[in-house]
């Protein structure tokens, strides 16, 4: 873990750089709102901690009305424990000794829960929690996105019945995330991609139910589709984490009048300084791969959305601007907004938090590579 | 900072995961054979620790008969001297008051450099040096690439008039390398970037020897053109990285009989655990965007080039198999050949050096996210 870049009460433009900058003001709106959202839809909130990492934000989270935490590694869950966050549920299947052991230790101190897919990841889960001497929740994983789950329906019953049998587990749930339909620009085909998971998670909790099966929890949604999950009548619990951040591929999302989907702030930027001028447009910053992700789509520069990225490799980026009159001087600061924040805070150890261009908070991103 | 997945002794299959693990063999072969060929060459080697921002391993490399190393950042080289290292050069402008007093200070217990693109950032540093009682060493950089520079030939004249000039400030050569010539694939093409690079670098030189300046270091070269820089008479020093490792993005690099280039050796994988198999020809592992950086393309399966990557988010990658047959099971463990290996080891806290399938070795990767 690196120093901090910054010190309290220092103004933001003498912080270091790179540094991932978190304007507390939209901060804390977009904290509140989903908070509020939540409240409202009369469902769960169970923010993802994978954004973060950073047990400081999950305990504002909690303290904002939010039942617990996701992780999605056990290490990230680990953290979370050791800085005590009672209720956090892995939403991932847990699979090799090593990981089902330490999910089990961690259950000594809080409540712990986990997701399957497959009958060979259920006995390990109960022989670990046998050997703590601690209950596991686990949910069963439907597969409404691109990655893992049972086929929704029938298919869930033969992994609630082996849990519901083996000793030391409990029978939570459903894991209905679709982290496809997230990014679904269009509101249109969001809607439908959204609608055809609750359609799915529903038809998954009635097979459970005709056979005796009761879903404590029916969790999943994210930024982008929580609202149709939430005001479902199906799904109970929602485990958005962007929201805090935003970024630009969630600002693409259109809403149903085809303008921007809500309002959300960003509230998350890199601050950058300019090293190189090169030439009269173009402006060379101390910001690449290693600070910002690019993995959905390049970074854009706040307050200039004429200018553009130039790839310029692990430690610099390239700004092309559209004028020369536009272009800062060496040594000046830019304030970059992430493609994807997810990844973008996983390669830094600190959040500084701004009010009013004063350094307010350094919270450290405790969890940042948190990968077994 | 994490802690380690391995435990030395451990066999290879029993390492939690994701986890970064070094073939220790072919890893030493690679190192040797470059210390090697600038020998051979007849130049200095002063490899670049961003791609492994790893202590442990720059004193192999110094030990091999590098005569110190490259950081791309202040807060690396304050890793590698704390670390032991006694020659580091920041082969990048260092911008901005605290960024200049740090390189400063590290010259007090190492021999410290630097290099410079514009007049504007030359004062700060003797300021800096005169501040600490210390003499940096400064190259000028030309642009010989795609990013930082003053143009080759006269150009570098001003700046090095001034660096002579201030006290505490030792005119040190130049800083002239191609990043993009590093990544063209055809050999033909790439012979000819290095070629334009090198006359550069020598017209620099002679504009430079006409006032009466002369360069200590003509610095430069990356793994993919190396053998040209160090043949031409005009470099002195070589600063690849990649080599250690390697990478796909690497392993595209054509010879000139249109086969590929050479005998370096994938050195670094990225061990993965499949955690599900929704499919018979698709498994899931837990090796996303957090563990694999895909910059510069998709990661590939060591052993199965038929395997192809299908994106799975931060914490998942799923593998499309050819046939049903040669997919694995839940448990099962594979290994996986980055695209990009720098922004790959940046986001792990340890490298697992590994022979004969068990753990020799844990190297903390103690400048990982040293941004600043």
């Amino acid at each position: 873990m690196q120093r901090p870049p910054a010190e309290i009460g220092q103004p933001v433009e003498d912080v270091d750089t790179p540094a991932l900058i978190v304007e507390l003001g939209a901060f804390e709106a977009n904290l509140q709102k989903m908070a509020r959202l939540a409240k409202e839809y009369g469902v769960h909130l169970r923010p993802h901690a994978k954004t973060h990492k950073c047990p400081a934000i999950a305990h504002l989270q909690i303290r904002a009305g939010a039942i617990g935490v996701c992780c999605q590694k056990v290490s990230e869950a680990e953290v979370m424990v050791d800085a005590g966050i009672g209720d956090v549920y892995v939403s991932n299947e847990v699979v090799g000794r090593q990981k089902v052991d330490r999910l089990a230790a961690l259950a000594r101190r809080a409540r712990m829960s986990t997701c399957v897919d497959h009958p060979d990841q259920v006995e390990p889960l109960s022989t670990a929690a046998r050997k703590f001497g601690v209950s596991l929740g686990v949910r069963v994983e439907i597969r409404v996105g691109n990655r893992c789950g049972v086929p929704p329906g029938v298919s869930a019953i033969d992994l609630a019945t082996q849990i519901t049998a083996l000793p030391n587990l409990r029978f939570e749930g459903l894991q209905a995330y679709n982290g496809k339909a997230q990014h679904i620009y269009m509101h249109m085909e969001r809607l439908v991609a959204a609608t055809q998971t609750v359609s799915d998670a529903r038809a998954t909790r009635e097979a459970l139910k005709k056979v005796g099966y009761d879903c404590l929890y029916i969790g999943g949604a994210g930024t982008g589709t929580f609202t149709i999950e939430g005001q479902s009548g199906i799904y109970n619990e929602l485990q958005a984490g962007s929201y805090l951040f935003m970024d630009l591929d969630y600002a693409k999302l259109r809403g149903p009048s085809g303008g921007p989907l809500d309002d959300w702030q960003h509230s998350l930027f890199v601050l950058s300084t300019v090293m190189s001028r090169p030439e009269p447009t173009r402006a060379i910053c101390d910001a690449g791969l290693k600070a910002v992700s690019i993995d959905s789509g390049p970074p854009a520069l706040d307050g200039n959305s004429r200018a553009e990225w130039v790839r310029g490799g692990d430690d610099h980026s390239g700004w092309l601007y559209a004028d020369a009159g536009e272009a800062p001087a060496i040594g000046d600061k830019v304030r970059i907004i992430p493609g994807h924040v997810d990844p973008t805070v996983n390669m830094h150890d600190w959040f500084v938090g701004v009010r009013d261009g004063k350094v307010e908070a350094l919270w450290p991103i405790l969890a940042r590579g948190a990968l077994t």
